[in-house]
């Protein structure tokens, strides 16, 4: 039995019943907080990512601030290329750049794939410390890219609209590419493991660029290595897998070991419950450009959303991550309308 | 009649039977082609679009070497935007900017909605001349923007990963985006007639960031105004609308009076089917990246998509504008691959 005290997440995840859905956001550790934006003037991205103290005290704000049923570990799904032996470089506004990428099959060979822990040991210190720091009020969430989307950062070397060169190097070089991707996953795997060891209560696998893949190629290059992370850490700890775009893989993934499915805002609830089936629990799905309207239109929104979810088997959120210009009392507002749902 | 020699895209569009698919793509007259690459060497964006003789001349090009079955006119869709009074700027390989874009209720007030076909007559001109030109070869397809994509770029003033300030506008002053809506349909109506008149044989309305909007926003802010441009201008000419990213809508607009719906490589020909009902004719879905695979893929992968969607009722293209880093081989594998399709 869990001893912490506000566990909506965790019985959400198991499906049981709830008297209000859990809410938490992406990106909720971040830069639409004030206290976050100083820390930032300070420290630059990887010292704040990388010394505890600070991963936790960001971590931690917006459960003070906004009230969110859930802390999340401030990091970064980069880390697991720097942990692979890739210089990531991350400037302020700009996106991630790693200079270095992969190309060929000795790329490949030369990633390092052990140690995972010991060289992600900042992570799990993170985790430890906030899970002390949180003293049970709220379930920790750790995370970690999923293979494709890593993959994408990997070959490509920064952000894209359209991932051509890592997709070229997936259609040219398909060993290739399952080589590196289940390297990735192998060391996903060892990561999401040690951070369940390390305090976190459940974890969630980020495949921010799955819906760039179309159904075929998604079954090719991202299905078989998010279930088998699903499949791997289920045993320790709940998955929640986020294949964002990817609405067409939501009736497969339904079929995983997986506790959770995240959703962005294409898919109707309804539309996700009759994909699903209820076999797992949904989560999401509030447009984040929503949290720029005015509060009462907030509230009303998030009343359907819940209508449309129902109050079991269902995490409220976003359906991808808190944007920077989001006023913080527009996040205080989504996060109320769901503790008020039905009083 | 048609004194069009090769008029399977017409065919295709009133559903009528045919040999094979009709195949084009859409920036097909661009960036990948170098003959493209030497006039932008020579002429900026604006006097290519602006000269009758150069829009022409690269209209063709597509025609002559990569033998697709329409040439469609070489224009932007923010001409509108333009002809409506805003300034738009165009820096190569930038994407676009628009200095001044709509905050307030004066800012569209002051929008220029007549002589439309006067300030854009150049288009026409352009049209005209490549009618000529291509000599009933093949049909000529016009376009425009649909209005919620034109509305992102006028009130966003440039791309953007999310649109949120697009979106905030139409959140926050629902009534100003509507008539901001309406004006820039009434304008496109216009303008899709006088392309009509000028030679257009077929018009495709782009809608390139619907898929931005969940469902439910699209029906308030994208589909009302394609539906109206659908109505207006099937009159004189078959309309494709391409919704990118809103598959969710394909049911819904199978129902309007367009001819045919582009559709995006996230959606199986046999779901598209099933949503459309066979009720008009599908277009589309190869994704643009799969013309960097090698060249027996890309036809394999050609042959199954037409598998999927069936001979009739169907026009063959990608799910998006071609990339510049296609060689053209490449591009024509593409097209031999449709042509060969059944032989």
């Amino acid at each position: 039995m869990s001893n912490i005290k506000n566990d909506l997440l965790l019985k959400a995840l198991r499906g049981e019943e709830v008297s209000r859905p859990p809410v938490w956001m992406m990106r909720q550790a971040g830069r639409y907080l004030p206290d976050y934006i100083k820390l930032r003037q300070k420290y630059d991205f990887f010292t704040r990512v990388e010394t505890p103290e600070l991963a936790c005290e960001i971590t931690l704000q917006p459960v003070d601030q906004v009230g969110v049923d859930a802390a999340i570990i401030f990091s970064d799904i980069l880390v697991i290329p720097q942990a692979m032996g890739m210089e990531v470089l991350m400037e302020e506004g700009k996106g991630p750049l790693l200079p270095s990428v992969i190309k060929n099959e000795a790329d490949i060979d030369n990633l390092i794939t052990d140690a995972t822990e010991e060289r992600l040991s900042y992570v799990m210190n993170a985790l430890s410390l906030t899970k002390q720091e949180l003293n049970g009020r709220v379930p920790l969430i750790g995370f970690a890219g999923a293979p494709w989307t890593l993959l994408c950062y990997m070959v490509e070397g920064k952000g894209s609209k359209t991932f051509d060169k890592a997709k070229q190097f997936c259609f040219t070089q398909p060993a290739l590419a399952h080589k590196l991707l289940q390297k990735i996953t192998d060391v996903t795997i060892k990561y999401l493991k040690a951070q369940a060891v390390a305090g976190a209560d459940l974890v969630q696998v980020f495949d921010s660029w799955s819906g760039m893949l179309s159904p075929a190629d998604f079954k090719i290059f991202a299905q078989p290595y998010l279930v088998q992370i699903a499949d791997a850490v289920s045993k320790d700890v709940p998955v929640i897998l986020f294949p964002k775009g990817s609405w067409y893989a939501l009736e497969d993934l339904s079929h995983t070991s997986a506790a959770g499915l995240g959703l962005d805002w294409s898919v109707t609830p309804s539309l996700a419950r009759q994909l699903t089936g209820n076999r797992l629990t949904l989560q999401g799905n509030f447009d984040p450009s929503k949290l720029l309207a005015p509060i009462p239109q907030i509230k009303k929104e998030v009343k359907e959303m819940i209508d449309g979810f129902g109050i079991n088997r269902y995490v409220a959120n976003l359906g991808h991550g808190i944007l920077p210009n989001v006023p913080v009392d527009h996040a205080r507002a989504f996060v109320d309308a769901v503790k008020e749902y039905g009083s």
